[in-house]
């Protein structure tokens, strides 16, 4: 087993991964920026070490000064946590050449799956159903028409060298895709000097659906059936469920079967989760991305199952085989995570964080809260907004719903300038749509939750 | 299903029964008194009134300002919790009178329980193993020779008048029996006006093991597995688990069949718990009491077998039928529950209540927090001094004792004055016998944990 494990995070994923290592009688280390010098994940480790100033690039990204600090304390391991360094290949790197273990992927398994176009051509050669498209790029608009023809319209024009949104254009007739296509290689040139697109079918009303995946370093791996994220509002989760309100037992079946795959075909190692479009007028899915590391709606997971997925990551890490056969794997209940995030969702989700005066977490059973708040907890305006999740598990979603309810009113956050997304989820928990569980990732857009 | 429920009760059992009502929609009425006006279960109830002043005997133990209370507020239910009213046939039979529903038993299966030689021999009459001893009373020291002779030393007198400790006498060999049935008869007719003596096999070393009923009005009866209750000071349980470290399984579905027996043999309806006596050295139990109304450690039986007990309660008193049958009943994991008392380990257990200036309840997975504490609450002097339950649920024994210290490390209760049983906890956790799971019920009498 692991001796001492460094956290190159903060909040509550911090705090979630020093208390795994705590039950595992792992030693655990904190890095913090001086923006976190009072944060409950210093408070709460071995060990703590500042490692720069306010500003990510400055702390939660210098993978130099996290190896300095993990060699000087005697670190055998360093957990990522998610965002910053998680998918960072080179961190990866990094940590292995300083023979350090990274309680994740190997390097090269988060390159395939980081790596758009190659991640898809894996997906593919292993037979995980991916979004019908054409094969690599359209040479020019004739060549367009024909792969639209073949897969339907509405299809989206995407930029190769595109991301974040930019060089994407839908197109929903011929006319459209033939105008389509000249105009986005010309965006493409002049904005990323690389004028190649591709197509896809373009599924309008989708829900997300994704798996998640364990794999020990000897080729084991299993998944833990689905969660539901579709609750998103422009593309960030706020609530997800496990296990999904719109799959039926056969599809289920299917797409952990494909995740199986999808995480063997880049040799994966560790806890990871494959991400499908679920286009359920068709009744068919699609790999959308694979996430190479934990993710922040894994308790939902952790609930119905009954497996500890951090403390499976970091046995894995430590050479561990997996304990667990796929048939030991039973879904128990119904399992909901709000993400309680400081912004003010009557004005459109501004953040607005604070110090925090007055704090009380919910309790009681079937309620779990990981958070890094404390009463007195001064929140940082320089990081993520998300400052709690509470997650709840009940019988069946009905009875996780009104017990969410009831959690949520006893949630208090308050302090000067403090609005959090509280009163958000107790609308979306009392509304008809969310409740009837038929919606997709546009729910949010065409529902003005807060005024219903 | 009820209406409206009155909460006769205050702490952290009034706030899991609020919780409760809540999740099925049922509206929630706490009583108060003049000390409690702050309490938590006040602010969390849909209304609250105030029944008298600090001292129970003139508020939480107010059978006809209650019932006055439940009746203006137009409830047609009433939970009593445990203590206070709990097991007061009186108050039951108050309740059916007026028409309000009373969420326990009926007042005839209270009596029954109550009065210790009905229940034994009703007991006996059932098949349930009862400690041996002597048919009713014993005449004289002959006749008290011969029962020794046949149940065998050492034995016990006990005064069928005396209670709480008095009137009771441990003989070792045929001369203390004899001495001590007579002096125990003379002490018996001073101190109580009634000779009478009967006698009962003295098991010195034993461990406390309950198992939990259910029981629908319509006569459906099932038990929901043990809890092992050996850690106790002074008669006080101190920490619960489910299962028993102890039990075969063999004697598991013994004690669990005898305990439906029991609550069948006085016609009983609601939750309840059998509590017996088990001898692990003869590897026999017997039958010690049965409590009629839900009890402090119910938790670690919800977490095991899924059930969430005062749910089950009022859906019962609501006139449901149970939906769990005997074989739907599984047990997963292990739950261990730590009383977290405003008492100082260090001296004695000295009641040490406060202000709660600091206040930060552990979190994160397996962890349950049953607590009616808040930042700046004040703990009152008047009523028991138990503030919370730290409830945890993991795989097995060893992980939950892991994580009981991790919770146990992170739990902030201080103020002025204040001290708690946290680190009483936090040294049985380390504490070699307890880590075992072979004591009994002597264990804190024999070990000086705080100094180990």
């Amino acid at each position: 087993m692991l001796k001492k494990v460094l956290i190159a995070n903060r909040g509550e994923i911090a705090v979630r991964i020093i208390r795994a290592c705590k039950e595992l009688g792992i030693a655990s280390v904190a890095v913090y920026s001086e923006a976190d010098s009072e944060a409950l994940h210093v408070q709460l480790a071995d060990e703590a070490y500042c490692i720069g100033s306010k500003f990510s690039s400055d702390s939660y990204l210098k993978i130099d000064r996290i190896l300095t600090v993990a060699e000087k304390s005697g670190c055998d391991g360093i957990h990522p946590g998610y965002g910053f360094l998680a998918e960072n290949a080179s961190f990866a790197e990094a940590c292995e050449d300083a023979g350090i273990t990274f309680i994740g992927p190997t390097s090269q398994a988060i390159n395939i799956m980081g790596i758009k176009d190659i991640a898809k051509d894996t997906m593919i050669a292993a037979g995980v159903p991916t979004v019908p498209g054409s094969k690599g790029l359209v040479a020019d608009e004739h060549e367009a028409v024909a792969v639209a023809q073949e897969i339907g319209y509405p299809v989206i024009i995407k930029a190769t060298a595109g991301g974040g949104g930019k060089g994407i254009r839908v197109a929903r007739d011929e006319e459209s895709l033939i105008k389509g296509v000249q105009i986005t290689q010309k965006e493409a040139q002049a904005a990323f000097g690389n004028p190649g697109v591709y197509l896809e079918k373009f599924i309008e009303d989708f829900r997300h659906c994704e798996i998640q995946v364990l794999a020990d370093e000897y080729g084991h791996t299993i998944h833990l059936g689905e969660r539901d994220c579709t609750v998103q509002r422009r593309m960030q989760k706020l609530v997800e469920e496990a296990p999904s309100p719109a799959l039926s037992e056969e599809r289920r079946t299917e797409m952990g079967e494909a995740a199986v795959k999808a995480a063997k075909a880049c040799g994966y190692r560790g806890a990871g989760t494959v991400e499908f479009i679920y286009d359920y007028k068709a009744d068919r899915f699609y790999f959308m991305e694979m996430n190479t590391r934990i993710q922040v709606e894994h308790p939902v997971t952790e609930e119905i199952t009954g497996v500890d997925l951090v403390r499976e990551q970091l046995k894995i890490a430590s050479g561990e085989k997996l304990t667990y056969q796929q048939e030991d794997i039973v879904v128990n209940g119904w399992s909901i995570e709000c993400r309680i995030n400081a912004e003010n969702p009557s004005k459109n989700f501004m953040p607005s964080p604070g110090r925090v005066e007055n704090y009380l977490a919910p309790g009681g059973i079937g309620v779990r809260i990981d958070s890094a708040m404390y009463p007195g907890y001064a929140i940082p305006p320089y990081y993520d907004s998300m400052v709690a999740k509470l997650i709840v598990h009940a019988d069946t979603r009905e009875e996780a719903i009104e017990k969410m309810k009831r959690a949520l009113g006893e949630f208090i956050v308050e302090g000067p300038g403090i609005h959090t997304t509280i009163p958000f989820h107790e609308k979306l928990m009392d509304h008809e749509v969310f409740k009837s569980g038929k919606f997709n990732t546009k729910f949010l857009e065409e529902n003005d939750v807060m005024n219903s």
